[in-house]
This record gives structure tokens, C-alpha cells and sequence, in this order.
């Protein structure tokens, strides 16, 4: 709190304020925080971009945008942020994380998923994932993810109220699902107990500003129909979203067509699964009809390009989900399989891959690129009314970029250059639900050498998990 | 001169020589440059990893390497460089550029290959190349390239010996090759005029410790068989490189089979164009017998992933052409068509895209891929006597990369860590042909604010040039 604010007083001492701004502030509202300068990329409903812009805040809300003149003219503020010359764009979406598994980045690449999943990943959870590895995990994670500008993420683990408390004390907004899954995991031996977990965590987190809490089951091949039921009685019941991962790999559908007479999103949607707080990652694989299913009834898809690719699990049929409505959200997936929470790359990324997948360069543009880790991530998971896009009533989540990298120069489209030139180390200055979390790309609510000391304190651990050295 | 006296002279102040250091002096050998401490990734055929190793460099040579405590115990020098707790890696080649092209980045996305080349590129390369539009660039993208640290770049634009002039200057490896094109371009209106200027520029650059010069025909569709022979013809009498793109689309590989009744390979092999002095970009698209031709000619292939998938030119067939000992590097191409100069990322995509596409996650591993931007990459240039590794003899081309930001951490595997989680800005100093020309992040060689400032300076020329706005 000291730290917030000497870093606020800082500010005011580096922009003078004019003496006539004395005379005319009784005139002008008193907000928290005024955002000044530099070009806003909205993401509106008509994508206005404003040069010389200007953000009032308050309340961690947007309370009025537009030309810096006009703001100034009516607002002002104790707090001021300047970011002439920069770019401020809406806050990140990362749609589909395992936060805590960035504590295995790295341990096991370059593997078939069945292979990597049985020999790695399960063993190496079942011997290290306690409640304290999610802590130290997650703030690892929350740092690298405020680095690179992602303000809202969209997580399914364990012990999840622990990364809950550790997400909402970084300051980083969190739709984030505690898993459900048919064998005994780290935090709950059965069924009943993960159940009876999710009541109590959505009881303490339910309302708050920053967490939404969610339940997770973990796919439809690892959760029986009665259970899925229950996820969904449990959802209707408290309003929380349901995260889960469906048709990953073309193994998994044919496995599920076998078992269930059904691909996994036909048999989700017979037994009454489907609904718009449902957010579904991967879906790589979806068959026949599966598309519409998912159109009809506002599932949410997040889509991970780079981990799709990095574990061969195919490329999802974006540009057919996209022409047929489906809300579309991108993420990185756990930084097992990735190896990072990069959403830069991963915008990059989306891009490239399906104009090379479809040999069609105008499939995915830079600026639908953009769309996804913006307002269509936030769409996808069901919070566009809160975020994704900078506008009056909307959460303050935003970021301020350099544009003065030399990878960024010179600019001639703004959508291009954040999706094909921008990088994580470009992003400046992190505001989230109208709170500073780094400044001029300074952490002011982790504190970094600690956190990647704790960090590294797991890897010897971790290697003798697996059995004493690590994959190839 | 005087700036890089100051470094040494920090560099000594930062690490005190012992007491016995004075005695022991005299029984050691002097050399210019000492790196001291880190994990040495060598790349040597043992692909050795040293920790806590050490690299004695002379004259812009590897005078030694091995653990620190013997490269101590017999070397010594005043111009020390600490490496501790960082990974020292043979400095990236990027075998395939149009370095000016930096100018264009972001000009013009999303659109198809023709498209793009005619209605934007090629209008504005004709109203903008100037060799002052050329050292410009150049300048620009060396700043990004040693940013990133790349060491070793091999080109084709105009201008050419203005280019090697600039590389040189920034003390950057390159071989550069003037285009030949059978029509009028910024330098040269005609063929024998084109001839006339590589003649002069291979005369003038020959034998230059860190520009290797070559001839560039753009592709068998823009130069003649005769023109083509010529080239040969010219490289087999002054034994420059030859730097072309063969392949890079289908319609080139189809209109190639209409017009000559082969393939671009085939037809090349039949004129007798191929040789172990061929470095092709590209390669998209071989046909039938081709690979073998390429590995019996010893040509060297250069892989663009993230220029192949913008421009949905394809996926080049390159666990194929490993498997049958076709010398593979890796490039960026121009940032016109990337839009960066970054390798690190086309180390991460060259090995997700072909898991991907081939459905194999093991197909291309993190160590092939590092290997494609060092060691193979040096073979697909024909310099690998000189570089690619880290051993006695070769050029002292190398990084020192910082461990201590929050995507790498922790560390499992070395290789792993380098191609999925390391990003151009981790990289610290970059040292070229002995010379420091980054350090701690600071450009040494370059003059980074005046550097931005020029190439900005073309930005509103440019947007005219091409009918007043830039693409949407």
C-alpha cells in the first residue's frame, strides 16, 4: 500500500499540473485516475481508434474516453498516467490456462500427449502439486502474465481458491475453474469432495471485483454423465461458468464415438450440458453438426494455437467457427505445453497458421488477430459486458505500450504491428480494475526476485519426480 | 573507439583480478577477450554443453574453450566479459533477408503473395529504393538483428554494397548478395549492368573479415537461362555464394512445369546452375526427384516458416529434406512479409508448425531447431568451417543470454528452454568476430535514437507512394 502510494505521488510530481488547472477544478469531476495521451485502440463496437486520447477512471471503471482535450476539460484526477507516444490497447484475454504449470515448463517436450501426459505430467502432479506448489506456481504465472499485458486469464486447476487469493492479492482478474475429474487428485480424493470444494470456493468468492469463480470438469472422457450433470445443476444453480477442455484430439473423439454413439460435443449436448456459461477449450476436432451445436447455444470456444501445434493435436476449424458465430477466445494453454503465457505470440500465431492451413492469406487478419484477445476472448468467456473493449461502464483493464522498439518500427497499420511486431517486453504499463500492477515495466504487486526464487526453489524436486532427470 | 575503451575499462573495474593473478601473469597466454562463467550450449559435434565454462578469443577467433577454471588458469586479458548464470550460445544466423524491407513493415498484411507484391511492394520499392532508403534499413534492421542476436545474415536487395558497407560498420557477419533480375530495378537498369555492379562490389568486398559477397539472381522465373548461366559462370570464377529463391509457390512451380517442362529445380539441374555454392530460400515446394538433387549438389536450403504461413505460401517439406541430408537453415525474410527479424520465434514455429502438420510431435525437436539457426544454418550458408559452433578456430560469434526473466523459468532443459521460452530481448551481449557490439543491452556499434529517427523519417513518403494510405 505504501509502495501504491509513494508510486502515485511520483507520478504527480513528474506531470505539473498548470496553474489555470487550479482555478478550473471545482468545475471538473474528480476521478481516481486520468489515462492521457498516446493513440486507443477501443475495440468498440465500431473499433474507433482515438490519437491523442484520454481515459477517466474510477471506481475501476471507465468512466469517460475520448479525445485527451475533452477529458482533461472534465475531469481530474490525483493519479495521472501519461502515455504520449504509446499505444493503449484493452487488457489481454488468455482463455485457457493451468497457471501453476509453469513450474513445469520445459520438464518434458517434444513428446506424443499421451505419452507426455502419462509419463510427465500426471506423475510429476502427483508427487508435487500441494497447495504451496500452486501458490508459487501461480505467482510466477501472474507475473509473467502481467509482463506481457494479459489482465484477465481463464484458469482450471487445483487447490484453485489458492490461486484465487494469490490472483485477486496480484491484482489480475480471474474466471477460474477448480477442476472436477473422475480419480483422485491433489486436493480432493473423490468426487463428493471436489463437489463439496466448489460450494465453498464460489461461497467465498462469489461478488468479488476481480474473481469469478468457476467449476471445472475436466473433459468429457474424464468425468461420468452423472457428474457432468451435477456440474451443470451446481452451474444452474449458482451462475457460475463451467470450464472445460472438449475434442483436443482426433483420439478422443473417435474414443468417444465408440463409447457414447456421439462425438463429445454431440453427447454434451444430448445429455443437457451445453449452455452459454459453458467456456470449452481446444476444440480441435469438432464433427458434423458440433459447430452449430455451439453456435445455438453460446458455448464459448478458446482456441490455442501454440499448443495445439507443440503436441500435435491438429488445427481447429477457426475461420469455419468464426463464419458461423461461434464466440472464438484465444489462449495459451498451461506453459507445460507452450512454452509460455505469451499472448503476443499466440496472436501472431492464430494468424499465420490458419492462412498457411487454409492457403489463404485474408482467412484470419491481424486485426481478428487482435479481436480475440480482446472483445471475442472476453465474448468467449461470457464477460463482454465488463471487459474486452475500452468504453464508459466497461471495467478498466488496459495497457500502454512502447512503440518506440526497434522491432516496431515504422508503423503503418495499428493492428499489424500489435499482432505481427508487438512483443511481450514492448508492454509498458499494466492498469487493471483501474489499479496500477506494473509501471513503466516495473511490478508494483509481486515482487519479483521472490517470486522466481520460490520458483526455482521446485526444480530439484520436480526432476526427481520424474525420475531423476528430465526428458530429452 | 573511445566508447568501446570506456567499456573495457568498466568491464576491468567490475571484475577484480586477484593478488596471485599478478604473479601467475607471466606464464599465461595474452588475449584480446575473455568470457568467463555461464553454461557454454557449443554446438560443437558433441553438441558439448559446458558449465561454468570459459571461451579465450584473438583475433576474432576461438582460442580456446572449456571450463572456466582452465581457460583461466591459461589465458588472461584485459577485456573480460562475465557470462555467470547465463547460457552462452553460438550467435543465430538468419539465413534469409531483404534487410531494407524493415521500411515496409506493416505495410501491407493479409493480402495474397500477387497481391501483395504488385499492388504494394513492388510500387513501392520502385518510388522509394534509393541508397540512401538502403543504408537507412540497413541500419535499422542491424539494430534489430544484433537486439535479437543474430550474428550471421545472408541477403538479397539493391544496393548491395551500401548494405555490406553498413553491416560492416555495425560489425555484423553477412553474406550479401546483389540482385540480378531481368528487369529495371533501383540500381541497375539492365542485366549487364547488374553484372557490372556485382563485379565491382565481389572486387571490393572479397576477402573481408566479416562480408562475405555474393551474387543474388532473384529466381529462375525473373532471370533467363542465359542470365542464369552467367551467374554460374561468374560464381565459378570468383567463388562467391549464390543467393536465389527457388520454389516458394505452387503457380511459380506450376508455370515452371508449363514453360520449361520441369520443375525449378529440375530446370536449374538441367542449365547446370546447382552447385555447393547455392544458397536457396525457401523451397516450399519440391517436386519428385528434387530433394535428391538438392543433397547430391550440396545446396544449401533455407526454411522460412512465419514468411510461409503469412503468405500462405505453404509448409516446405522439411523433415523430409533432413531425413535425406539436405543442408537446412532458417530465416526470417523480409519484415515485409514476417514482419520482424526475429529468430527466437522461427525457432519456436519451425518446430510447433511441422509437429502440426505432420502430426508427429516428435518430427522436429527443440534441438534440431536450434541446431537449424546455428550449426545447420552455418552449413546451409557453406560457412561452416567457420561458424555455427563454438570451437577452436571458429569465429568468435556468440551470446550471452540472461536466465533470469520469468518465461524461463525454471529451466529443465537447456534446448527446450532456448526455442520455447527464450525471447530476443533476453538476449544481453552479443559478441561478433571477437568485437562486443552489444553489451548488457546497450548497442555499441549503432546509434540507436538516430537510427529510429531516420527510418521514421521514410514512413510518410512511403504511405504516398502507395496510393496515399496503407492497406487496411
Amino acid at each position: 500500500m505504501l509502495k501504491l502510494l509513494l508510486t502515485t505521488s511520483l507520478l504527480l510530481a513528474m506531470i505539473p499540473i498548470p496553474p489555470s488547472d487550479a482555478l478550473a477544478q471545482h468545475r471538473r469531476e474528480a476521478v481516481d485516475l486520468l489515462v492521457l495521451g498516446g493513440s486507443i485502440v477501443t475495440m468498440d463496437q465500431t473499433r474507433r481508434i482515438i490519437d491523442d486520447g484520454g481515459i477517466a477512471i474510477s471506481k475501476g471503471r471507465i468512466v469517460a474516453i475520448g479525445p485527451r482535450a475533452e477529458i482533461e476539460r472534465a475531469y481530474t484526477s490525483r493519479q495521472r498516467v501519461s502515455a504520449e507516444g504509446k499505444v493503449i490497447t484493452p487488457g489481454l484475454i488468455n482463455g485457457h490456462t493451468h497457471i501453476p504449470m509453469v513450474l513445469f515448463r520445459g520438464l518434458a517436450d517434444d513428446l506424443d500427449l499421451q505419452e507426455w501426459l502419462t509419463k510427465y505430467i500426471f506423475p510429476a502432479e502427483a508427487k508435487n502439486v500441494t497447495e504451496q506448489f500452486v501458490r508459487v506456481g501461480a505467482r510466477l504465472g501472474l507475473a509473467e502474465m502481467i509482463r506481457g499485458g494479459t489482465t484477465t486469464y481463464c484458469d482450471m486447476y487445483y487447490f484453485e481458491d489458492a490461486i484465487a487469493d494469490e490472483t485477486a492479492k496480484a491484482g489480475v482478474r480471474g474466471v477460474l475453474g477448480e477442476t472436477i475429474i473422475d480419480f483422485p487428485v491433489a486436493d480432493n480424493k473423490t468426487n463428493a469432495e471436489g463437489m463439496a470444494y466448489v460450494e465453498k470456493f464460489v461461497a467465498r468468492w462469489k461478488g468479488n471485483d476481480l474473481i469469478i469463480p468457476a467449476i471445472a470438469p475436466h473433459a468429457p472422457y474424464t468425468v461420468s454423465e452423472e457428474h457432468l450433470k451435477a456440474v451443470r445443476a451446481f452451474s444452474d444453480r449458482t451462475g457460475v461458468p463451467i470450464v472445460t477442455h472438449i475434442a483436443e484430439t482426433k483420439r478422443e473423439v473417435d474414443d468417444m464415438v465408440k463409447a457414447k454413439g456421439a462425438s463429445p460435443v454431440a453427447y454434451l449436448e444430448r445429455i443437457g450440458f451445453l449452455n452459454n456459461r459453458v467456456i470449452a477449450a481446444h476444440m480441435v476436432w469438432p464433427q458434423g453438426n458440433d459447430i452449430a451445436i455451439l453456435q445455438r447455444r453460446g458455448v464459448g470456444v478458446i482456441h490455442n494455437p501454440q499448443s495445439n501445434m507443440k503436441l500435435a493435436a491438429g488445427v481447429a476449424p477457426v475461420p469455419r467457427m468464426l463464419k458461423e458465430g461461434v464466440l472464438l477466445g484465444l489462449g495459451t494453454d498451461g506453459a507445460a505445453s507452450n512454452n509460455d503465457l505469451n499472448m503476443w505470440e499466440e496472436m501472431d500465431t492464430v494468424a499465420k497458421l490458419h492462412k498457411v492451413f487454409t492457403g489463404d492469406p485474408k482467412v484470419i487478419s491481424a486485426q481478428q488477430a487482435f479481436e480475440f484477445a480482446t472483445i471475442r476472448g472476453a465474448q468467449a468467456l461470457h464477460l463482454e459486458k465488463e471487459i474486452g473493449s475500452l468504453e464508459v461502464g466497461k471495467r478498466a483493464d488496459l495497457l500502454i505500450v512502447d512503440r518506440d522498439t526497434l522491432n516496431q518500427i515504422p508503423v503503418y497499420n495499428i493492428y499489424s504491428d500489435l499482432v505481427y511486431a508487438t512483443k511481450a517486453a514492448d508492454v509498458e504499463t499494466v492498469i487493471i480494475n483501474g489499479r496500477v500492477v506494473m509501471r513503466d515495466r516495473r511490478l508494483l504487486t509481486l515482487n519479483e526476485t521472490v517470486v522466481k526464487k520460490e520458483a526455482r526453489a521446485f526444480r530439484d524436486k520436480i526432476i526427481k519426480s520424474v525420475g531423476g532427470s528430465s526428458a530429452p
